[in-house]
């Protein structure tokens, strides 16, 4: 069988993405780039919903998560990360390495930050200058409301910066409407490329607060970027075909329109969840994501050999990380993604689990559990 | 007239890599990225003369030279930068963002630095941790050989760093032997592969060095690639499709071998200049480079009146920049070019002049030199 991806990125790149960009190269200072890369920036406005800029990275995702914290940040000055998973680190580890006076609010892994905890931090630690969330943190399959978030963070002077790599375009994210300041984002999740371009939102009132940032900077400067974005140009040579792809991706984005997007990733992740029920699993998080599925396996049930197999089955998912290593799998849906994917997941989790020695269901009950949640 | 890329990057990309990266993307955290992985890390030491590593970013040439910087120095070191153009101007800028007491050398454009100024800048300055430089500066068309540089500098402490983002590939450069302790360079220049990679080679005795800077990185920390290299893997996702093309072009390199790609570069420069030299035209440089050709314009030509008529024969070059805008125009020669497209700009060149009004030649005099040089 040919192999699929259900990894939480890099996730399949759509066909008519990948033709347009095996087309001859073009080069970026050009009226032929700058009318691509306009068109690419309206675009992203209104996939972040924000009236603000979006910037474009050549980099991961990281490298956006990074130019977030260095330009939001000054010298010294105090910040809340919420830890709650690989990702929710990844934040307090960037804070630690420019010397932030980072306070952790410490989340039990599967499960969300409340907005209370956030308030508490607010209050316990004055003079916090930005909340560090992750809105589908990876690691766990958890989801953060964002909007409940902003609205807490309302009465704050602190600014609201999330990582929606792997969340944004499958759950709804208002970047100006909900007060945040900067969303992060990457191009291998629901944008549908390769990797390789890191996203960063920037709401219209947190120039000035970049402005006078002055944690030390040169490609990540955001300066930089949004002096050359208004002739619709980048600072450092950008990676063109990527580029080339990304307007390809946000026209089928924008063609199948944000709030259907999310539609749809909440209907696949539903079905795929009443798939697992059905063959008496849990969930890991208890607050899942309609990124992925995290499925946490009962007593003898090893996530390495589970993964193995549905791999040698064509259905390619990702282990649990660092303590869950082993303990769950993780099977994402994401992208150029529908039904019949959810189906073909579920088909090879049952012959996995039937050939590693998991046996107390029938087979078919997963599929059709899943497709009782199609044709409901 | 189809569009031929003259510019000193992005350079036209082969077939083979571009349909190679229209392949399916697959995951990068599995054995057959590794696999492919370790094929490219071996080929990239060929390709930069180390016995040492090659570090391979998700960024713009711009951000490997960030890295370089950001690795080998200390708060508070004391740095030298040679300054003869843009990108030597850029070594300078991103020291002063880190604080860095950095002393440049300031070298009229259009000339490489002498061996005697940076011994001097040297001996002036005591306790001086890094020398950057420029092999290929593409903004001036000046090479400088690091050879000589490298001997110079072996009875100083000092790191000799340098930017090859262009040079590598076209001008003989050996990192161990000449005692090179990091070289920069980038996907889009004689790689021939689209924007988004940059590289950094660092000498095995440099290590050290990074493991005591302590310069505020994360994303740049080349700690963090080294820990993962030993298993050909990446501590962020890296850009896969130019991973796997990158594999395809690093073949086409060694395939040819590197002294042939030397010479090649060397021999369609020497045709470039010949056919310069028969229109009765000069070069900018003193000290020229053979990335690039860098014509001086002759009193009453403007450069940007010739670069638009050259793209509208279908010959694309570059500009000046800066100081040069307007001055010289600057038709580059390097990666996946051969002969005949030497004959195709001069062609387009001796065209263009004649329409903008410079008759001071006979048609075919350009053409017909460069053909001299090919044959014999």
């Amino acid at each position: 069988m040919r192999t699929r991806l259900f990894t939480p990125g890099p996730v399949m790149v759509p066909e008519r993405a990948l033709l347009k960009m095996a087309e001859p190269i073009f080069h970026h200072r050009t009226p032929q780039y700058e009318t691509l890369f306009s068109e690419v920036n309206a675009k992203l406005k209104k996939l972040f919903l924000t009236e603000g800029d979006v910037i474009v990275l050549a980099s991961s995702g990281t490298g956006a998560m990074e130019t977030a914290v260095v330009n939001i940040l000054s010298r010294d000055d105090r910040a809340v990360a919420v830890r709650g998973g690989k990702f929710g680190e990844r934040w307090y580890e960037i804070c630690v390495a420019y010397g932030i006076d980072v306070i952790p609010i410490d989340v039990e892994w599967g499960r969300a930050v409340r907005p209370e905890q956030i308030k508490k931090a607010l209050d316990e630690n004055p003079g916090v200058k930005a909340v560090f969330t992750t809105q589908s943190e990876t690691s766990t399959g958890v989801f953060t409301d964002l909007k409940v978030i902003g609205e807490v963070m309302r009465g704050y002077d602190a600014a609201l910066v999330t990582d929606a790599v792997s969340g944004l375009g499958v759950h709804e994210l208002r970047s100006d409407e909900w007060g945040l300041n900067m969303v992060v984002s990457g191009s291998q999740k629901t944008i549908m490329l390769p990797p390789g371009l890191g996203f960063i939102s920037v709401s219209p009132n947190t120039w000035g607060i970049i402005e006078r940032s002055d944690l030390p900077k040169y490609y990540w400067d955001l300066k930089k970027y949004k002096k050359l974005l208004a002739r619709n140009q980048n600072p450092f040579t950008p990676p063109v075909s990527l580029i080339v792809g990304l307007n390809e991706t946000l026209d089928m984005i924008l063609e199948e329109g944000l709030e259907n997007m999310w539609a749809r990733h909440a209907l696949v992740a539903k079905a795929m969840k009443a798939g697992v029920y059905a063959l008496g699993l849990e969930l890991f998080p208890k607050d899942p994501s309609n990124v992925l599925t995290a499925i946490k396996l009962p007593e003898g049930l090893d996530g390495g050999v589970l993964v193995k197999a549905l791999k040698k089955n064509g259905i390619f998912p990702a282990g649990g990380q660092e303590s869950l290593k082993g303990k769950i799998i993780r099977i994402s849906h994401i992208g150029y993604m529908d039904n019949y994917d959810i189906l073909s997941a579920l088909s090879g989790l049952e012959l996995s689990l039937k050939e590693i020695g998991y046996t107390s269901f029938e087979p078919g009950e997963a599929v059709r559990a899943a497709q009782k949640v199609f044709i409901a």
